[in-house]
Parts: C-alpha cells; sequence; structure tokens
C-alpha cells in the first residue's frame, strides 16, 4: 500500500469514527456490510464513505460490500493503532485522573508509562495502574523511558512554562486539554487540543439558533 | 442586529475561541487590537478573522482594529452565554464528575442544577455544589425545573435506552460524551459530541505521519 501522505485532516478525523461504528458491528457478529448500510449507520452519504476511505487505497468490492473485520483491522493499521506509543500525563487533577480511568489507552495505540504532578498531596497517590510521580522528575524520566506524547492536564500558564523542556525532551505529539496551544509557537510539532468549553459554548449557540425550536 | 441564521458550523465552532483569545487579551490590559495581530494570535489568517466576524455583521473600523472589549461583550451575546439554561447531567462516575469540578458552567452559558446516576454508591454523595440523585427521579425533577440541556456522561447502552425519554422530556440540547449519537436517530435535536478516544486516535495518526518526523 502507498503510503497516505496528503490526506486531508478532516478525511483523518473521520477514521476513528469508521473505527468505533466497525467495532460495533464485530461485536453485533456482523461480517459484512454496503457502504449504503454503513451510511445509515453513520449518518454519512455513501459516496462520502466511498471517498474517505479511496484516499487510502479503497477496501470494498462493487456488489460485495466491506468485510467488516478486514476493514476494521485496516483502519487500526492506518491510525496507528498495531503499535502502541510510550506516553506520560501531566495534571493528575480531576481531569487528568478521570481521563486515566474513563479510556482504554492500549487500545488507542498508547501505552500509558507515567503520571507527573507538581502537587504534594497528589505525588505518590495511585492513579489507574500508576503512582503519580513530581513532574521535577520529569527529565530523569523522559532520558530513562522515552515517552513520545505527552497529555496535558494542566493550566493554561503552567503548560506555557513548560512547553521549552517538553520539546526539548523530544515530545512529538501532544494531547493538549490545557488552553495554550503549542503549535502556534513550537511549529511541525502535533497537538491534537481538547477544549471541553469550546465544545459547550458551541452547543450553546446551536441551541440558541436551532430553528426546530421555537423560541 | 439581524439574526444569524445561515452561518456555517465552521465558523460558530471557531467562535469560542475568538471569546476565550479576547478574554485573554482582556486580562492582559489589551483594550484595542488590529486583525492582523489577532490573527498572529490565533494562528489564523487576518481575512479569515474578518470573514468570520463579517458573519455577524462585523465589528472593526477600518484603520482602529477592534474594541477588545466590545468584541467580547458581542461574541457573549452571539454565543448565548449571556442568559443561563437549565442544565442537568447524567452519570457522575469519574468523567461526569472530573466535568462538573473542571468547568465553570454559568460563564459558559449553563446553570447546571441536577446531577443523576443510577447507582446507589454515588446517588446521596455532593459533585461541586450538588448532590446526585438517582435516575428513577429524573422524569419529576425535569417536570418541576424543566432543564433543556442534559449532558451525558454515560455508557453508549445505557444513552440508547435513555434517549426516547429524555427527548420526551423536551430537552433540546445534548453535551455527549457517551458513544451514541442521539442526532442520527433524533432529527432536530441539537448534539456536540465528545468523543475523547476519536481526539486520541486521531493524534496517534498524526503523529505517526507528521513530515517532521523521519521515522
Amino acid at each position: 500500500m502507498t503510503k497516505p501522505t496528503a490526506v486531508s485532516l478532516s478525511v483523518v478525523r473521520r477514521l476513528p469514527r469508521y473505527y468505533r461504528f466497525l467495532g460495533e458491528l464485530l461485536k453485533g457478529g456482523c461480517n459484512r456490510i454496503s457502504s449504503k448500510e454503513l451510511s445509515e449507520k453513520m449518518g454519512l452519504t455513501a459516496s462520502q464513505i466511498r471517498q474517505d476511505l479511496n484516499c487510502f487505497g479503497g477496501f470494498g468490492q462493487q456488489g460485495y460490500g466491506y468485510n467488516v473485520q478486514a476493514l476494521y483491522d485496516e483502519i487500526a493499521k492506518i491510525l496507528g493503532l498495531d503499535k502502541q506509543q510510550k506516553t506520560i500525563l501531566i495534571g493528575a487533577g480531576n481531569l487528568g485522573r478521570a481521563i486515566v480511568t474513563h479510556l482504554d489507552f492500549s487500545h488507542l495505540g498508547f501505552d500509558l508509562v507515567g503520571i507527573f504532578d507538581n502537587s504534594d498531596e497528589l505525588v505518590g497517590e495511585t492513579v489507574g495502574s500508576l503512582t503519580v510521580s513530581h513532574v521535577d522528575s520529569l527529565s530523569e524520566f523522559c532520558h530513562e523511558n522515552s515517552p513520545v506524547i505527552a497529555i496535558l492536564c494542566i493550566p493554561k500558564n503552567a503548560a506555557e512554562a513548560l512547553a521549552d523542556s517538553l520539546i526539548e525532551l523530544g515530545f512529538k505529539g501532544f494531547w493538549n486539554f490545557s488552553h495554550y496551544d503549542l503549535a502556534i509557537d513550537y511549529h511541525g510539532i502535533v497537538v491534537e487540543n481538547v477544549h471541553l468549553g469550546d465544545s459547550l459554548m458551541t452547543l450553546c449557540y446551536r441551541v440558541k439558533n436551532n430553528p426546530s425550536n421555537n423560541s
């Protein structure tokens, strides 16, 4: 398969959704699905699905549809979920702890190897299967373990203050819950920002401007 | 001001980001900013900013730039943050509790009035300033208090099972952390889905396919 280099980010963002829906189908014992059926389940058009998957080579067979297991495995490979990336979490407050316990990192392509915080109250606590370390030990930890992904569950100013050293320590990707967007200051770094407040404000707007509501 | 009815969702999704950046500028004592300066801070083009804001009437003055406070207030009004919508949260597990303690709902246009769970262990516990109620009392609570927004921090099958009654109870918008997308089955309902796992898988793909990385 040729390496997908120029796939647009909006297509990439839909891949995890395909992966989820295909996983559900497998669980339900479905082995084959047409792009039409899949499109109805996902609320997309069949042509959108075909176009998206064609970016990576195309997997359907005219008149047969998709082999669910094969497509599921292929998307996992495209996403890179088959090889786990060493990951740390910085910020073991409410949100950080919830994320660790809520998500199944190993099934999402990540191997969570360390959790760090600067609060003496949290250092030493157990979160999931890990013990929270002090952020002062981060540099030593990174030299020994070479994690490549950092999850940032810290306030904006803390993220800003840490950014230089995180880049120096060789992190290649950030899952960022702080409101400081590293991608603006450090080019070539991959950052997925999760702005929960933005999502909530968008909901506010959409409810107020929903044509189905009379108010 | 004419009511903005046909503004695209991608523009709407950028509004909270403007709001956040303008809030930061205000905190820093900045009262006036050109679209060029704002664009550099935000990693957008100046023309993009002008286009986005023009969807709502346009607020800049040629040669003067934007009045930061006026623009901030106007965006709050456009988003509807000035009027709080009654909101409940269903699912007081790790994620639900983290969300309640992590976000400042009242500043985001929401008045959190109730928290519900079906677990006897969680019912009666205090989260933020509220006490967790049993989900069996939801219907009575809704008839008395008429909340319009529901935050769903429950598993997919629980969301699916609850959906019919939530729609009947008159909820107009959902902030949905479950993997069941109500918008596909209930048309005209506003749903903001937060798929944390999807974001993490997207990060996985982007790091693996980042041209700045040699691996």
